[in-house]
């Protein structure tokens, strides 16, 4: 009976105040309203592969693995709706822990007009927290894939790069001389990513033809778009913004710090492919006012050419570094 | 890139040839047409804890999975869409078997009408199989939750019980007296349970009041409907109907062949609550007929009294062990 108390637990953290949730938690299953097209993926996050409780707070593991999964959302341009959680809970976890975990991300889901609206929890050997998200649209048209980029469009991300490596370098012991409040900055963009959902939609309501938020790294990540797309993808790796104090942990590590912030992963900013029309003049129309108030920074351009993705310097010149397929 | 290669694997074993998914694997999300209302529901199979790798092939663990995440659809009446699998795998596990585990999970979404649309693939410590699946309604009142028994109704499950709980035991090697096509059948019905779909959905139809699904074990399932409907469900053990086998591997056990089948779980029935004008009178009308062909056994009924299950013997009488809160 511990699973089903728990679960009685749960639903005393967690909410529920949409209009559109016509079930909740205790039920076989959750009913909810639909809108015309669901938008569903699925992010799944292992204690010792993709965070360790011993860096973490419980707090920040329910933000983080929620923020991963919205971050998909994001990146296709869609409303987000509803999460369902599974839990998977070693022995000795305390029943504490696991609400606090439900409250940071009970907390994110408030903040982004999410309803956590079901899910289970199970023994498990390692703590396991998976998040299927649902989000919505009324036309599959204003969703944003990854197989619409063409040559000529500019490729571009939201915000700033190499944060999140950093922290996680920092939480590491790998990096240890910035300041104590540039430490903890890097820190919590790594510990409570923000999903990209406003920029996400924006974007796709600008003209977007080929979206990715970045987990893995941009390097990585731009190859799904190239692959996808069956396009080449040329970046400047001079043009990359990086985050405050990235320079810093990147030299400290002994590695440049442009390419750190190409291949460090965990930003959850979005890489986006644009018609170049739609970029390079930013001025006159609303849709390229929603491109700049996305905070956008061009970083390259999709070029014909063998699949794949290149980086050059600032003098556009080639370098090593060139993920194909 | 092990992770995208087996995605790229995967993408071989599954299929889709559903009209409402516009967007399948391989992208940030999967992106379906939908319907008036979403039903979903989360289920996740943890190796050493809901099953064993070495009593089941890859392709049971995948079959049972999926089954039994879509046996929750079927406890409220939906017709089932689509199911997205998040996958954790050990190190060791073979390639090969991940793809058997797939292709059992794709062989039932394909015998139930299911697209498997999407998912993510992760290292874990151990076999974790969770899925998430999403049925749909036209109308939230065509669904049926577990808090609507009234005093009067009558208590039916369909099919019979204690096989699955059987095969287990001969499985775990606990009973071993069965001709050997019995135990394969019993193993069968543990390995491959079947998500009662359409009897679920023929329920729904014929005015269920609360409907769930037997994973657990009756004892204790029902008293999930107890506890959500406020009720109290006094049940004969003499009435339930035990699947063949099940008598003598629990007398092999040294139990009560009834009572085992009441406790035993993961049979993947449905016990549902009708009002008593539906079913005890089964000639005339179509609703009467879809209780027929759901192949219901009456086994109870819903008292006025404190909620909880009691069970009665074949002369009503109580006997010891209820579920009450």
């Amino acid at each position: 009976m511990r699973e089903l108390e728990l679960i009685e637990a749960l639903e005393t953290v967690l909410a529920c105040d949409s209009p559109t949730v016509m079930r909740w938690l205790g039920d076989d299953a959750a009913v909810v309203r639909a809108r015309g097209y669901a938008v569903t993926s699925v992010d799944t996050a292992v204690d010792g592969v993709h965070f360790r409780t011993g860096q973490l707070t419980p707090h920040e593991i329910g933000h983080r693995a929620l923020a991963t999964a919205l971050s998909d959302l994001a990146a296709m341009g869609a409303d987000p709706g509803e999460a369902y959680l599974a839990l998977g809970i070693p022995a000795g976890v305390e029943r504490g822990d696991v609400l606090e975990l439900a409250a940071g991300a009970q907390a994110l889901a408030s903040q982004t007009g999410v309803t956590i609206a079901g899910g289970d929890v199970t023994s498990a050997p390692a703590l396991t927290v998976s998040f299927t998200v649902v989000g919505w649209a009324d036309d599959p048209g204003d969703l944003v894939g990854r197989d619409g980029a063409r040559p000529g469009d500019v490729v571009a991300v939201t915000g700033t790069l190499g944060a999140a490596g950093a922290g996680l370098a920092v939480l590491d012991g790998r990096a240890g001389q910035a300041s104590g409040d540039l430490r903890e900055a890097l820190r919590e963009r790594y510990a409570r990513p923000q999903p990209q959902l406003e920029a996400g939609r924006a974007l796709a309501r600008s003209g977007a033809r080929a979206m990715i938020d970045l987990s893995d790294g941009l390097a990585t990540d731009a190859g799904h778009i190239a692959r996808r797309s069956g396009v080449r993808i040329e970046l400047s790796l001079a043009a990359l913004p990086l985050a405050d104090g990235v320079a810093e942990v990147a030299r400290e590590l002994g590695v440049d710090p442009r390419a750190f912030a190409a291949t460090a992963g965990d930003d959850y900013q979005l890489c986006v492919c644009v018609p170049e029309s739609e970029c390079r003049n930013p001025a006159n129309t609303p849709s390229n006012q929603a491109l700049r108030e996305a905070g956008l920074t061009v970083i390259g351009s999709i070029v014909r050419g063998r699949a794949g993705v290149v980086f050059t310097d600032g003098d556009g010149e080639l370098l090593g570094y060139e993920h194909s397929f």
